[in-house]
Order: C-alpha cells, then sequence, then structure tokens
C-alpha cells in the first residue's frame, strides 16, 4: 500500500463529518491506513488545525460503529490538518500546491495524493480546471487519483459534461466514482455467493428463474434534503445509481477474472442488454408515487408537499417501480421488477430470485400451499441469504408447506460489518476501482432513466397517491399483479 | 377408513410392547384410528384380557411419545383382546376364527382384518400355513392385510422361500412389508423436497452432483440382540434394508404420479442400475469392521465379542462401508458411499449431496477455504435439511467461507413428530403401500447384498479393527480418501 495524502475539497461539510472522517477512524483502528498518510481538509472557513481536529474528534465519536479511544484518535488526529481555500481562487491552488508539498515532506508521503471531492457537482468542474491549471492534478513521479460522490449529473446530458471535466484532468483509471452501495458487504458478497459456488450459477438464468425483483424500502422521508430531492426524486437518488448497481451484480455473466475492469464490463453488459423504455413502456411499466401524511411507528407524519423546502405542488416522485426485460441469452422472458421509495412500511433492501412453479405434473397438485421457490439476498439492514422451499409437514401424508433457510451474517454476536465507505476508501487508497462506477456504467444508467424522468416531469402527477407508513401507491402492486405474480419480500 | 380388527402374532412380545401399542395409542390419541376397531393379540401364553390390558397400560406409560391420560387409555383398552394359541396348532386357528367373528360383531369391525406378524421369520410359515388352511386369510366380503417385520430372510434364497409363503396366502397386494425407516419423516420428506421444489431436482444429476453419502451412525452396541446380530451383521441388519431405501429415494427418477407403485417402480430401478458386485469389487470396494473395546460418552464398553451370546472369535460385521455406482443417464460416474456402523462416536442418520467444485476457473483460486457445496438430508436424531455454500467473510475482499443455511424441523418447541410405526400402522389401515417395500425391492437388494455377505462370510477378518467410540475403521477413510474425498457429516 503506497503512502499518500488525501486531500479533502469540502473539509466541513456533512460528509465528512459523518461518513469520511469516522471510516478515517475505523481503518486507523485496524491498522489500515497507509504507513505513512496525512489528510488535508480544505473549505472556505477560517480554522485551526486544532480546532477542525477537535470538530472531528466529537464527529467520529457520534458516527463511528466503534468506540473511541484516546491513544487512536490521537494518533488520526496529528495527520489531519486543515486548509483554508474559496474554490473559485485560482491562485489559492498554487499556494495548496506548496502547502501539499511541505506537508508531503512532514509526513512522508511519497507524492501520492487522492483528492475526495466531498463538493456539490457545481463545484466539480472549478475545483478539477483550478487542480489542473495549479499542477496539483497530475505527476511524473506519484500518482493522482480522485474520489467523486453522487449525484453525477442530473441526466446524461449533464452527466457527459461533468464528466468530461473531470476525465479531462485525471483520466478514466484514476477516478473513483462512488456509489456507497457497493461498499455494502452482500453487493461484494454476490460475486462470491453466484460464482464461488457451484449450487447457484446453473439455476442462474431463464430456464430455472420465473422473475427478480429488487427492492429498497425505507421508513424516512426526505428530512432536510428537500432542496436536493426535489431536483432528484427516486429515480435519480436511488433508482439511477444504487438500484441499477443491485441489478447489473445480481444480472451479469461471470466475468473473465475478478478484475475491476472484467467485471464492469460484463455490468455494463446488463445495462445495454434493457431496450430503452418508449412512452408506451414507461406508461404500462413504470409506476411514480409521493407520499401523503401518514403514520410512521405510530407517529403521524407530514406528507411530501409539507415538507421543508418542497413546493406544495411538487411533482417529484418519491416512490418509482419498474418493470423491464434485460435482452440476452440468460435472462429473456424473465422480468425484472425494481421497486424504490420513501415513506414506506420497512426499512430493507433485498434482492429476491423467484424460481418457476412446479412444471405441471401431477404431484402434490391439490396442495394450495405449494409456493415457489425463493433466494433473498439480503443487503440491508440484515445481511445474508434466505431460501425458501417446500417441504411436508411433520405428521401429515403429502401436505406441503414453505420452510426456510436462513443465513444472517450480522446478526452473530461479534460480527461488526464495515461500514461502506471505509472499504471504498480503502480500495482508492490501494488503486482497486472494482467497486466504483465506470463512466460508461454511468452513462447507460442515464439512457435507460432519462426518458422515464423526462415524461414523469412533463406531465402532472396526481400526487399524494400513497400514504405514510404504507406499502406505496397500489398501481405498483397492479404492475407485478397483472403479471400473475406478487411482490416478495421476508 | 375402514372398520377393522388388528391381530398381532406375538401380542406379548417386545415390538408390541414398544412400538405397536404406544403407536396405537397415539393414533387413539390424535383420533386416526378407524371409528369400530378392535386389537387382538395373540400369543402362547394364558392371560386374561384384563392382565394383558394392565401390561400394556405400563408399556404404553413408558413408550409413548405422549402423556398417557386415563380416559384415553380406557378407550383404546377396550377394544384389546388376548388370544392365547399355539401357532403351530392348526385346529386353533379354526377356534380363532370363531373367536374373530364373535368379536367383529361386538365391535362391527364389517369383517376386515389386519394381521401384524410380530413373530420371528421362522414362523412366518406356520402361521400363514394355519392362516390360510383355517380360512382366516381370506373373504369374499371384508379385507385381509398382513403387516410383517424384517428380517425378511437371510439371504436372497431365504427371502425367496418366505416371500412365497406369504404371497401365496395373501398376494402382494395386502402385504405391507414393513421397513421402519421408511416410516421416518424425513425420508417420506424426500419425495417434497425432490419434487415440490424447482430448485433442487435440475442439480441432483451427474452433471452437478459430485458424490452422494449416506451415513448412519450409532454409538449403540447390539445390546441384549446377540444372537440374532451374529446372523445378521451390519450388512443384513442395516445395509441390506434401511441404507438401501435411503439410497433409493435419494436416487430414483421422478415417478411418473406419487402412487406407491409409481414410486416402487422407480426405486427398485435404482436397484436394477447397480452392477452385481464382483469378488474384486468387494475386495476393492467394501470395508468391513468390528468394534473392540473403548469408551462410550466417556464410559468403558467392551468389545463386540465380549457381548452377551456372541462366539469370542465371532466374524460378523458391526460396520460396512461400501462404494458403487448406480448406472443410468442420471447417476453414470458419481459414487455413491455408504457406511453405517455400532458403537461409533455419533449418532445421525444423514444423506449427504456433495456438489461438484468450482470449475476450474481462475475465481478465488489462492482461497484454501472454498468448500464444495452440501445438501444434506438431516434423517435422525434431527430433522431437517442443511445447505453449506461459499460467501465473502465479512469486511474482507474476497476471502471466501462456508457458510450454513440451516432447517431443522423437529427443533421447534411443541414439535412432536409421530412415530415411524405410527404412520405405518395407519397406511395399512387405509391400504396405502407406499412405506412398504414390495418384494421386488428386497429381492434386488438381497441381490446385492449377497454376494458381500458370502465372501465375508467365507473369510475370517482380522477383528476387531475399530475401537468402541472411533470413527470406524481406517480402511473406511482410506476408501473413501483414495478417491481424493472425504466424508462429510454435520
Amino acid at each position: 500500500m503506497d503512502n499518500l495524502i488525501m486531500v479533502i475539497f469540502g473539509g466541513t461539510g456533512d460528509l465528512t463529518h459523518r461518513k469520511l472522517m469516522p471510516a478515517l477512524y475505523n481503518l486507523q483502528l485496524e491498522g489500515s491506513l497507509p504507513k505513512r498518510f496525512a489528510v488535508v481538509s480544505v473549505a472556505r472557513r477560517e480554522k485551526t488545525d486544532e480546532v477542525y481536529r477537535g470538530e472531528i474528534y466529537e464527529s467520529v465519536k457520534r458516527y463511528s460503529r466503534n468506540r473511541v479511544d484516546g491513544e487512536n484518535f490521537k494518533q488520526l488526529a496529528s495527520r489531519i490538518h486543515y486548509y483554508r481555500l474559496s474554490f473559485d481562487y485560482a491562485d489559492g491552488y498554487i499556494e495548496l500546491k506548496r502547502y501539499l508539498e511541505d506537508m508531503d515532506g512532514r509526513h512522508g508521503t511519497d507524492g501520492n495524493i487522492l483528492f475526495y471531492l466531498a463538493v456539490s457537482p457545481e463545484n466539480f468542474e472549478v475545483v478539477t480546471t483550478n487542480l489542473n491549471a495549479s499542477g496539483l492534478a497530475s505527476s511524473s513521479t506519484s500518482w493522482r487519483r480522485v474520489m467523486i460522490e453522487k449525484p453525477f449529473g442530473e441526466d446524461l446530458t449533464s452527466a457527459e459534461y461533468l464528466n468530461k471535466c473531470i476525465t479531462t484532468v485525471f483520466g478514466e483509471d484514476n477516478i473513483y466514482r462512488i456509489d456507497h452501495y457497493l461498499g455494502k458487504e452482500m453487493l461484494q458478497n454476490m460475486l462470491a455467493i453466484r460464482f464461488a459456488n457451484s449450487l447457484f450459477e446453473p439455476l442462474w438464468n431463464n430456464r430455472f428463474i420465473d422473475n427478480v425483483q429488487i427492492i429498497s424500502s425505507e421508513t424516512k422521508g426526505v428530512e432536510n434534503r428537500g432542496s436536493y430531492y426535489e431536483k432528484a426524486g427516486a429515480l435519480k437518488d436511488m433508482m439511477q445509481n444504487h438500484m441499477m448497481q443491485l441489478l447489473t451484480l445480481t444480472a451479469m455473466e461471470p466475468p473473465v477474472d475478478l478484475s475491476a475492469n472484467s467485471i464492469r464490463d460484463e455490468k455494463l453488459k446488463v445495462l445495454k442488454a434493457i431496450r430503452p423504455f418508449t412512452e408506451d413502456d414507461i406508461r404500462r411499466n413504470c409506476v411514480r408515487g409521493q407520499y401523503g401524511p401518514g403514520r410512521i411507528a405510530d407517529k403521524p407524519v407530514v406528507g411530501y408537499r409539507e415538507e421543508e423546502k418542497v413546493s406544495p405542488d411538487s411533482n417529484t416522485e418519491t416512490f418509482a417501480a419498474l418493470k423491464f426485460y434485460i435482452e440476452n441469452y440468460r435472462w429473456a422472458g424473465v422480468p425484472f421488477y425494481i421497486r424504490t421509495g420513501k415513506r414506506l412500511n420497512n426499512d430493507f433492501t433485498q434482492i429476491v430470485i423467484e424460481f418457476k412453479f412446479l412444471p405441471g405434473i401431477p404431484y402434490f397438485k391439490n396442495n394450495a400451499e405449494v409456493s415457489p421457490n425463493l433466494l433473498v439476498i439480503k443487503v440491508q439492514p440484515e445481511e445474508g441469504t434466505y431460501l425458501q422451499f417446500n417441504a411436508k409437514r411433520p405428521g401429515t401424508r403429502n401436505t406441503i408447506q414453505p420452510v426456510k433457510m436462513d443465513f444472517c451474517q450480522n446478526c452473530e454476536v461479534g460480527v461488526n460489518s464495515p461500514e461502506a465507505y471505509e472499504r471504498l476508501i480503502y480500495d482508492a487508497m490501494i488503486g482497486d476501482q472494482t467497486l466504483f462506477t465506470r463512466w460508461d456504467e454511468v452513462e447507460y444508467s442515464w439512457r435507460l432513466i432519462d426518458p422515464i424522468s423526462r415524461l414523469w416531469r412533463s406531465e402532472k402527477a396526481d400526487f399524494p397517491n400513497y400514504a405514510s407508513g404504507s406499502n406505496g401507491p397500489s398501481e405498483a402492486d397492479l404492475l407485478i399483479r397483472k403479471d400473475g405474480r406478487e411482490w416478495r419480500s421476508i
């Protein structure tokens, strides 16, 4: 693992406090940071290192999954510096460069720099342009990498523009686009489950699978992110990125090896094999929703339109459900049903593989309780797998009942799965792009979502159409029921 | 369900006391006996109904899985009668016939008779011949059925002779040959697991399965059955019957329907598809053992040759392990390893389906912990299924670890699986032969076992060759290790 300085643009922001610093602390705790390492947090406000470290201490204490002990924090804190910079002040970057050279000398970090753009996308261009102009963005003797947060554009066009700003400066191989779902244990586990077992892969196709459901359900509303969410909606906040990652890992062909680009090649092929939604597809196979008032955990909550910084006649969707097909040899004819929403009745993310029902043979035919086999990948909050199959009810002749086998990896005492950001920061430090999205993945996700988004923006919906704490709009149930199927969740 | 009289020959024997009467009591308890029903226990000793009922009460109290309450027992006891008969006294059967007609009138059992031969096989001929001669074995207005206990012969020739005695009198359709393993919940469940799920059947063949292991391990020794066991040995006591039933249910093709004969047709085909053992096969692929002294549950126990009624230089095997192939399209090339033994280190019966290892692809290849997938059918004492597969160890990159999903149907509080005899007696009462072995199954099992048995009898083994409380003879480990495999158990 190379020595390096991590430079965080947006060092006083929410993300830095809640995610990045706690992740760095946990990495420090388990000895996963480079031997020689420093963090330089860059932001607009004037602040001393001491004051900044004090603020970080409070955040780490609050958000780290591990208890914070003074000794370990002290070691981390001694490597954290604060640097004041106005992002649009070009000369400031030249001074920053000198400062970083100085820090590099003090910490012995071999000239390597990992930039983290924890800033809003409007700032991507100005920061990267200035980094480039100042000479900070390249070096012939050491490396430069950049980590970028979502949202990555608002549609294909804006994403393409953003991407050009960044790739011109850093090149695709040095860009680490974060989709924090990729840092979740069970998404990484999909590779192992699918390809480290001889049991599942033979069944993983349209001969044996009836349909695939990918469901992400949240009880939370938009909270204080109203102004962001008004522009995003469920489509761009969840569907274009996280849900597509769940989809591509589930549906991809076995990659030729487990290298980052081999895996990303296969994920991309999934997106390319989905036929673009026509207007007719959208009207028939896409459902949007927006929550009204209701109850969550027995407490009344307001509707979306009553939330802070949300328009009282907002047309933004807080729920989306899509049905589509992947048109390749593996999946032809298998519908994928994907749904995500806020203020629903439950918190979970699951991938449900529903196997085909029994063939039309005369076994157990009068038995109403025979259910299809289900393999469920539990992504969060429980992490694990669940298999539902049929067995004989004890003491009966041939009465069949569904039974389950369950594997819960984070239910065991003492298992404390690392946070997504720990894994992602660590991977960027060692230069492994596997869990980051390549540009073409982003591009083809936008190609899929753009037409839906355009049509939905252009037509006023009859919102709100589901109550907070409910199961979402009834149209989403109809979407799957008209195919003779049901949403599954365990 | 027809009304009937059940006539038990051997009504004072161990089987009647320990198994049949407790089973009848449990059936009474759950209302599964015919509306009009009586039991007539036939044996040599002079005894009144009252005395006999008192003895039965003690046995039911001791052996029933349910608590015995006075009211229910009284109801059962009022239907139990004792009849004294010397099995070889022909005229006695004529008197018995009159007695049963009288009982039939008193209990209103419509003339139907279910005979249960709870006697040693030496008596089968005399009992059936006399039943026939007395006219008891047939009726034009009601039915006759006969249940027979193992051991059913000592080899093919003697089994054929016994069978002729019985089939001449009753006909195959009225004969219920007991293999009490078929009454076990998980053996019945094999049909449901294999055929009420779309998940397992596609994998259930030589493309995906590496080998199948059927293992029955007992800690018990021969106890007070030395004189029986000396003649039987593990081959005839377990292998020819119970283990073959486990095998055929695991390996059979899907039957055309779930009727008794359709299922038995398929089970038979499995036995027919096993190539008869040649002398060379036996020497290479069959291992016998006999326990010496050792420790069970930390207590010293004697060796087999020191057991009561066992010859001090006995050549009888208390352990047998076989390897063979089923030569059909489904199983060609998949070795079946079957082992059973007494005084081993554990009590369990399991069927282990070991799936093929990962194909030679470069995933996870440096990962020593990748294990083959295992599906285990737990027959006893735990009843359930167990699936072992590989997943990523949380918090690691691609370190693979085996994880398990477990379904235990008798682990739940309140689940009290019926005893095999309850199910079997009930099935004979309603005339369902599914869980009974048809003659041709017995015949082909003997065809397989006979050559092994003959060779082993003819050559003195170097016994004892395993210590009580051990894992069996080391040759059994070699048998599978020379194929690069291991015995699996969970």
